[in-house]
């Protein structure tokens, strides 16, 4: 039998290491903080990957590659930059067995090596917008790390743009969040707060920073996606000007945006159970899975080879007629999180049909193989749809409005999920509310602001937004 | 009017120099040694990527993601591939603020990570083979670096496979070589000679180094692509075992094989000419650029529209309606290397027809709207074997026989290309070839010998192969 995994609700942290190991998703590695991604935790990165950039390259942006070394003055050039960074930065030394003359970082973000070429390629308004992207891995240096949330070294795409108007770049930060949060509810089935960051949470550099927080099942929060404005700040520091149509010298405007393999970790955190993963269909490597019942029986193998022929043209599919028992096969493809399971044995055979399972609710239904692909495509559908309502639920469920201080404090206390409270817009508030809640931090100003109240919770001043606050991974 | 580049026959590397500049493939960055790929050199890296990976995962390999990091013992655990790399290593000495107690390695290549992962992963015959594969960005640090041909970090594919027997892992090393040639051959329109490396050129820690080598248009080769079977050597350093079919415990037998961003200074310096470059339909990231004559004219925008339309389900088509000049579209897409270019004026339209013009050899023809999908299709595939047929003769007029001595140090003086010659297999006599011509090295025991004569053109001692040598980028 495959062996169980710790029960989420006996100790969520180990169920979710157990997910992580028994998935074959990753692999613990001999250097200190990073992960060796396996196959199938790759092929949904891949999946990922292909889905994004078919959306970016859509809005017109290209795919780039910038060294992984940045020059520590090249760092140093945007203040608030390097100071956000600095701390948790590796650093080459040594190269070729000499003593470098000038230190390397491996990059923890690109913006100033993306800025460095925009100043070579950027001269009038014709060379605007630059609209590039780059997939990548990027290092930053973690005491406490695990697989996927935080790793030394992890995966992610990062977009760096520059426009002729603030305007223009505004949206395109706008834009971007929500390609985010359309891939997010479109393809990883994950619903999610958006909003902007107050000021103390905002990227190292950036004017605005705006973000999508997605709620794992345990009321935790994952810092998704995010989006940053940076006005012309670094193309000041790095003296890139264009000649703009009314014929004076102009610093365009910039964004950057990014998302990472921290998005798997959403996945398993936010749609697994105590049976392993449940991945939806949209990034799933397997989407439907081919068991034969009593294959060795005549005819058995055969009929699941053509329905596996037959499904292939649209759907990932695997047939996994290998030597172990149903038992445990049913077991394994439940904790790879494959969607949907197809059984098909003798007797299905006879009658022309066979048995769907989904791997959600494990409902079961029998269909006839006439209109095999279109059952598939349904039941394909509506795992995705319960994922992302079951989703929605937890999301409901576990965001609570505290109206005071003290029900700000019990409600961190006694519940998990968000905290919808009013904020004053001073940073010590937040600093406070953290301090006194062991963590509970501002996730966002949320787009969508109720007005619940008058006051800060905090200081009792006259509130300027409605924050959701939250612990985060 | 588009500034005019060195003529290849001027100044072959200023020419090539130019090409990377002036097709806007990469730019230099300000880290040494590395360089940034611009969007459009990017592109024909994901369309080669596209291909191969396709090519790869038909044949069961799966794509994985290791650190990029090695710990200075795990790197040291094969000597022989040690001493090979740790001349050109990167090395990390500080993370997080704090001088690390073991040095990190940016990976040169990665055997030592994926035996350290293999070890935890394979334990029985059930778990063989694994074919493993990555594309990820590597680090040799280097002193004279050229754009694609040279530099300090470059990206790659590296495949990684455990085999149960020596004879199957053989066969893999072999087999990936075939696709690489076959990949040449079918995509990148570049014919090569195919062969085994000699003792002195295999790769680091290898048993059998297997290469393939174009040569580029001025006779010298640039190494392809290589395949290596490593034996049970890594797996005896990391102490990998299975438990065989016997029952016995086994170590299994390795392979590994890459190609690079090397392969986009192989398409330059192959097909390219003094207008500058020319990409093989395979790879092309744009295949058909439409450019419409007197645009301002009434209906003209209308019907090249509606010819993108049609031409783009099938290929990568650009229509370039901007306000430039006929005249400088002509040569940017020409330097762009654009495979065939589609030009639409009215009276075109008013026949029903356009002109097509092949990049190669710039014939012209007038082809019918009806059918404008087939007859692009036959252009393209004319284009691609006309650039293979060229490169295909350039290899055999520039590839010649020296019988002894003298005759190879006069064709290593006067001549540019391949030598065959007969080689005794002492890497004494290859030292000396090497020292007396300047640089003539040797390539590899072609896979068909030819016996060109009985004995070593440098000893005199009966000869054991013949040998293709040359000089090298």
């Amino acid at each position: 039998m495959v062996e169980q995994i710790t029960s989420m609700d006996v100790d969520f942290a180990q169920w979710y290491t157990d997910v992580v190991k028994k998935a074959e998703l990753a692999d613990y590695s001999g250097v200190k903080g990073c992960m060796v991604i396996r196959p199938y935790g790759y092929a949904i990165w891949e999946n990922i990957q292909h889905d994004l950039d078919a959306r970016f390259k859509k809005l017109g942006h290209e795919n780039v590659y910038m060294p992984m070394f940045i020059p520590e003055s090249l760092l140093q050039k945007e203040k608030d930059h390097v100071e956000g960074f600095a701390p948790e930065c590796a650093i080459v030394t040594i190269g070729g067995q000499n003593t470098l003359s000038e230190r390397l970082i491996v990059r923890p973000t690109s913006e100033t090596l993306f800025c460095e070429h925009y100043k070579n390629v950027i001269h009038s308004y014709r060379d605007l917008p630059k609209l590039y992207n780059q997939w990548c891995s990027v290092v930053r240096w973690e005491k406490t790390t695990r697989p996927f949330l935080r790793t030394s070294e992890f995966l992610w795409q990062e977009g760096h743009t520059m426009h002729e108007t603030e305007q223009e770049a505004r949206e395109e930060t706008l834009q971007m969040l929500k390609v985010y949060e359309d891939f997010y509810r479109e393809t990883l089935a994950i619903p999610a707060v958006v909003g902007r960051k107050t000021d103390k949470e905002k990227f190292a550099g950036a004017i605005e920073t705006y973000t999508l927080e997605p709620m794992m099942h345990n009321g935790v929060a994952l810092q998704g996606g995010t989006s940053h404005y940076f006005g012309d700040g670094f193309a000041r520091a790095f003296d890139i000007t264009y000649t703009a149509r009314d014929n004076t010298i102009k610093y365009p405007h910039q964004t950057s945006w990014g998302v990472s393999t921290r998005m798997i970790g959403a996945l398993i955190m936010t749609h697994g159970d105590d049976n392993g993963l449940i991945l939806p269909p949209g990034v799933a490597p397997i989407q439907v899975v081919i068991l034969p019942i009593a294959q060795h029986k005549e005819g058995v193998l055969e009929a699941a080879g053509k329905v596996r022929d037959r499904l292939s043209d649209k759907f990932r599919v695997k047939l996994d007629d290998s030597d172990q028992s149903s038992g445990w096969k049913f077991s394994q493809y439940e904790m790879k999180g494959v969607p949907v399971r197809l059984e098909l044995g003798p007797r299905d055979i006879e009658s022309n049909s066979c048995v769907l399972v989904s791997r959600v609710t494990r409902e079961k239904v029998i269909v006839s193989l006439d209109n095999i692909e279109q059952a598939v495509e349904d039941m394909l559908k509506k795992v995705h749809d319960e994922l992302y309502n079951r989703a929605l639920e937890n999301l409901h469920n576990r965001t609570h409005d505290a109206h005071d201080y003290d029900e700000f404090l019990k409600i961190a206390e006694e519940q998990s999920g968000f905290i919808r409270a009013m904020w004053c817009g001073d940073s010590e508030c937040e600093d406070k509310l953290k301090d006194v809640t062991g963590g509970v931090k501002s996730r966002c100003i949320p787009f969508e602001e109720d007005h619940i109240g008058d006051t800060c919770v905090c200081c009792g001043k006259p509130a300027k937004h409605m924050v959701v606050w939250g612990r985060q991974y």
